[in-house]
């Protein structure tokens, strides 16, 4: 078994795991900072290690237009093209090809479909999907999904997840490379019937770990924790739960309380280019303000990020207004350090038996 | 003294010295990477350190404007504000407001000016260049003088070095901070009598330093080495020489041959967010260029630097392709290392008496 279940929280559902790859252990739960194009926005490899990040995601739709298949397939994958020797996970491609590409057009075996970027058409699929990420060397491999759209009638919802279905079966029948684990999306937008068949029909089908879909595309928060109190019921205990695309801090704490071991989510990196630093209770500060300009203490007082220790607000702030790399590098950094440190408290505490105050120092 | 000449070529006028500031000594010949609005594009002080950068340069004219005077004041001058303990040596101003302000007026005691960005009124002369400068809290303070304009008529020439004079001789007049050296700066165009007048009126005031100003504007290259081959023998051997805005590798070591000390220049690190890397013979490369699309070699087999360590071409010109800033960090770190390293051979070849051939490398 790959994953191990450490500790169980006695009063809800969050867990403390471990989960083997060939790249490493990875303790959960975990946070997975955003590395689209092979690099996460603005960071450099051995930075995410100082942060002791331990794992990133990497998006199979962008990396298969650009650089291409052939150009990581002589680099020997996506580790030693982009010098990263820790675990990665990549997703399918599925979601970029829905939300970004255009002249979309399903069957049965997958999409075809023209690139955002010069409009040369390609087609996707559950098979093609696995061949690529067979050759980027994902140490976890996503399944080929739709990612319903929001709102959508339950009708849609059922025919959308029926297909997801189909393709993630397609899937598992792929070759993988030794080592390399699946994972099933569980879909079924907001409907409850629609959530709990895909996760039975997932976990009939047999996977290394198992996702939750189609979340945080524009549902209210508590939808989105209901979708998990549906859901995670029928996911196996002795398997990795990962929320996709998920979330703000507080949204974090609120899913590992449903039993999440897994999260990805550009929301430090993006808010950091924005000038939106991290502060303890987990809301952000705008660093542009003027209100910043002279102030000389750090973005956090009782943060021990490398930014922290030696940046002031008012720095940072300068360089963001004139428009210096530096200083959007800098709270990159820091938000980077303020979601890897989130998750070590959380797996502290659950270490510890203090998971409750954590979480009620974040939903209070 | 505060400068000291270690060896000097037997054959040409090259020197090998080192220069004591309140932040801390400098070897010379040295190159100064260009920090212009209190951060060197692209990288963080701590990267700065690890190529063995000496000293950085800031530009009075982008500081004064933004972040303001009062803001750096308030952190105790530009080293803390930026957090860089090395040496600073500052500009005076004067080139910028004459390059990129609007609605000059020159009187005898200034400009005034419109700043670039948003049109706010200023006045700039040699008083308000040493009260600024001396707000920096810099180590090298740079006299204010108009950079003449190429190409100028030898009587345009001459009365922009007049007055460049005058505004000189009233910045020795002001007060600076203990530590701060001042150094002059010899205009005077292409013409050789305007040089040696500059020169030796600038010595009779009496400078920490002397810059040799209004080069690298359009003049060729030759007509370059023959301002300094005209202006370097009238200046003092035991005060450090500063060519501005200067240059190419083969021009780094023409001028280190004709007996300069010091350059700063945006080469390495423009050019790097260009895509272009320099390489052993100091031509550059266009990394994105395909021919580099499936190159699995690192910028220069040769180089030490820490990208050429780890980062292939094909990596980086996949970054810099689609966008990425890691990409233009990468090349900016590889750039500054080849320019130090430079200077690193520069040294030791005058130390050990080999300066000639490494002349011959970069000109023959």
């Amino acid at each position: 078994m790959s994953f191990k279940l450490l500790e169980k929280c006695s009063r809800t559902q969050a867990r403390r795991g471990c989960l083997t790859t060939p790249h490493g252990r990875i303790e959960t739960p975990v946070f997975m900072p955003v590395g689209t194009r092979g690099s996460v926005k603005a960071m450099a490899p051995d930075e995410l290690e100082e942060l002791n990040t331990q794992i990133i995601l990497g998006n199979t739709y962008h990396l298969f237009l650009r650089p291409g298949m052939d150009i990581i397939e002589q680099a020997d994958g996506l580790h030693r093209f982009i010098g990263w020797d820790k675990p990665i996970l990549t997703d399918s491609g599925g979601f970029q090809v829905f939300s970004l590409s255009a002249l979309r057009k399903i069957t049965d075996d997958g999409v075809h479909f023209a690139s955002h970027i010069d409009g040369t058409r390609f087609f996707l699929g559950p098979k093609e999907s696995m061949a690529i990420q067979r050759t980027l060397g994902s140490d976890i491999v996503m399944a080929f999904d739709e990612c319903t759209p929001y709102p959508a009638t339950v009708a849609a919802a059922e025919k959308s997840m029926r297909m997801t279905t189909c393709w993630e079966r397609s899937c598992r029948e792929q070759p993988l490379d030794n080592g390399q684990q699946l994972f099933g999306i569980v879909q079924g937008s907001v409907y409850r019937e629609l959530r709990e068949q895909s996760a039975q029909e997932l976990v009939e089908i047999g996977f290394d770990g198992y996702a939750v879909g189609g979340l945080s595309v524009g549902e209210p928060e508590e939808m989105m924790m209901a979708c998990l109190d549906w859901t995670t019921p029928h996911l196996p205990e002795n398997k990795p739960r990962y929320l996709m695309g998920v979330g703000t801090p507080k949204q974090l704490v609120e899913a590992v309380t449903r039993g999440i071991d897994m999260f990805d989510c550009v929301i430090p990196t993006r808010l950091a280019r924005h000038g939106s630093a991290f502060v303890a209770d987990g809301t952000t500060i705008p660093i542009k303000g003027g209100r910043f300009a002279k102030d000389f203490s750090p973005i956090d007082e009782n943060c021990h990020c490398p930014v922290c220790r030696k940046f002031t607000r008012a720095y940072i702030r300068h360089l963001l207004n004139v428009g210096e790399i530096l200083g959007l590098r800098l709270v990159t950094i820091h938000n980077l350090y303020y979601y890897n440190n989130l998750m070590v408290r959380i797996r502290q505490a659950l270490d510890n038996g203090t998971f409750e105050q954590l979480h009620a120092e974040f939903t209070r």
